[in-house]
């Protein structure tokens, strides 16, 4: 672009930008959070449970039950491949479960494992970028070191971490959303599956945190399948390397759902084990509600369409918007996830921040700039986390001309300084 | 007694045990539950909540409010003698919450302490005794090395324990059941609480774990009031050594309630801030339930005693049939607490192991002799915590009939055998 072009661009996009301030919007693109069109989809949990007792006559009203209603264990076993014996159903957050067994590994050390992780003066995990922020953060807030590997299309770069856990054996476990992943819609591939599960590790209980958040979370009617890693683990040896998490927290309703955690049976035992200590039991009869709400893993998937009705045009117009006013340009590509929450944005590098800091300034929150990085340190300054769900359609619309504006007048600025 | 008279009454109870084993019973007198009846007052809670919008327009639904749902706080701030800031509402556990805060201090520190408790060498808690199964069995696998204080009428023996936290600043806390102490019944007096309070310390960032279980579960018309522990304490210039714990689990659901934190804002900041690294915020549906169900902090004072009025007649039984078949001898005292959910049977020293091996072999279940214990270890063998509240009342007359069986067997057997 010659230096008048650019001139023109730089003008245009300012009076676009001071236009978009004038506008006074006030948006939020930044957390991953079902709208409330999304929320209203399961309002019939509200009146249930129909009576307070299970299928085998446990009152759920009162304590016990560690593992979770046996019927909804079974319900979930189904939609995520694995057998009710591997399966817990919880409490209403599957992040909870994640920081619970990172506590009882560095505080008891894991079954297959010689001690406490907290005795070893490093821990490592390897955390393919870019990544969910809560990932990181606690990771961080426990002392666990963080290593990033990329992501492709077809999830971790499997090479990569395949190379690192066999040098050092400080590294003691990776993070992965094995579908859809937040943010870059990654699906984890059989083969890249099949690699984590066999590969050589110096730390012999080296674990997977398989967090499929976004298992059933499906944007298109071709529905990518989680690859199996808990029987891919137990063929190749290590039945006791993946834990995999889930929820209804984006099925139903975000802060009242129910998580689960799947591993070995012989890995259940252990977090049960150690759960038991500190709990008298979920809350089984929201257990209930969930398995009279659904009333089999097929309702679950059906109700997973009514979702993807509400969100898929909000995806569809990100594109759009995105297309149509940075097509032109070299200076964005996006992605169009088949599946899962967000839409991850990649801006001319160096700019991300300045990016988010134009569109916060207009009224329109974004995720901050480095939030898919350990440390909040994306070391290009180029990517952007967008959350379209939340919003009302029109609200996306308003909200991506105004992220394209910013886009644009940040890379603008950036070519003119250079 | 004559080594007649001590034959006749052998013989006497070896008969009446025959006869008990033949009736074939299968009664369970272990665990502090809620029994059905209690449980169904609250099955209005099944059908609520309506709508899902709390007093500020938030829908609960969704994600987020980590510190729980305002209405909730204030109603229970109210019950529990406390500012509303100074609350947290969670989830349905708060075993669970004593076990985080206990993780939190472990791996991180009190907020007014100089490093993680967990780089000590050394982590002693003072346990008084008789006292909660559950608080020792939490410790032990936390590593968190007990000191037993004996347990009186009006709370822990204070002088032995302040002598103990001055001399050792290993001992990081202690626990309480301030109000109708499990097993003992006890009340923790309001000299004992602002002795607690006040006490030196070598550790200064000792705690009090206020477990104030049975706050509002009185069994008579003469209500305890429990001492305001949280502002004793801030008098006493340490405003962050109480952490008080409470919980619907006996008021509502026992697996489905509401369980509640109390401190300091400075303690109740410091819990969030570590609460957060690992939690989308509580389930804000069933505080909104709560908040529908209760309407008030009256309505919950209203439901207690609806409580009271379907175990008080099972804790005058237990006492009823105790009186008549071991008054005339001297082989048992036991307490009639004017509130919670046990009765605290002391047999004959070196009995009570006999007696609930010789119970269950008719068929009754009772809580393993030393529960009260840490490490499961009654020096005396002598303590035996009985639960009356979850068996309808003829059962729990035929239980007790045979727990007195029982004592007086074992009572003279050992007789017998001096």
């Amino acid at each position: 672009m010659s230096r008048t072009d650019l001139a023109a661009l730089i003008k245009e996009q300012q009076a676009a930008y001071a236009d978009l301030q004038a506008r006074g919007l006030k948006l939020d693109l930044t957390r991953g959070k079902p709208s409330s069109a999304q929320l209203d989809l399961s309002d019939e949990l509200l009146n249930l449970p129909r009576g307070f007792k299970d299928g085998s006559g446990t009152d759920v009203r009162n304590y016990g039950g560690l593992a979770g209603l046996t019927e909804l264990r079974e319900m979930f076993a189904e939609l995520l491949w694995v057998e009710p014996e591997q399966v817990v159903a919880g409490g209403n957050s599957s992040l909870t479960m994640m920081r619970d067994c990172l506590i009882y590994l560095l505080l008891f050390g894991a079954r297959d494992g010689d001690r406490a992780w907290g005795k070893e003066d490093t821990i490592k995990f390897i955390c393919p970028v870019p990544g969910y922020d809560r990932h990181f953060t606690l990771l961080e807030s426990l002392g666990i070191e963080m290593v990033t590997v990329p992501m492709h299309d077809d999830g971790p770069d499997a090479e990569a971490v395949a190379a690192l856990v066999k040098a050092d054996r400080s590294i003691k476990g990776m993070w992965i959303v094995p579908t859809y992943a937040n943010p870059a819609g990654s699906i984890c591939s059989q083969e890249v599956a099949a690699r984590l599960a066999s590969m050589e590790t110096a730390a012999h209980d080296f674990k997977i945190f398989w967090d499929n958040a976004y298992a059933l979370h499906h944007l298109t009617e071709e529905e990518a399948k989680s690859a199996d890693i808990l029987t891919l683990a137990a063929a190749a040896g290590h039945p006791d390397r993946p834990i995999m998490f889930a929820s209804t927290s984006k099925i139903t309703f975000a802060g009242a759902g129910v998580a689960f955690l799947a591993a070995s049976e012989a890995n259940v035992a252990w977090y049960l084990g150690h759960l038991g200590k500190g709990s008298i039991g979920p809350d089984k009869v929201n257990h209930l509600r969930h398995v009279q709400f659904f009333g089999s893993a097929q309702g679950v998937r059906d109700h997973m369409a009514k979702h993807r009705e509400i969100i898929a045009p909000k995806f569809a117009e990100v594109d759009r918007v995105l297309s149509e006013r940075l097509g032109g340009y070299d200076v964005a590509t996006w992605n169009k996830p088949q599946g899962g929450y967000f839409v991850n944005l990649d801006v001319v590098p160096g700019t991300a921040s300045r990016v988010v800091a134009l569109a916060k300034e207009a009224g329109i929150a974004l995720t901050p700039a480095g939030s898919s990085f350990p440390y909040g340190d994306d070391p290009d300054d180029a990517n952007i986390r967008l959350a379209p769900t939340m919003p009302p359609l029109e609200e996306v619309t308003a909200a991506m001309e105004a992220v394209a504006t910013c886009v644009l007048l940040a890379a603008a600025e950036q070519a003119q300084g250079d």
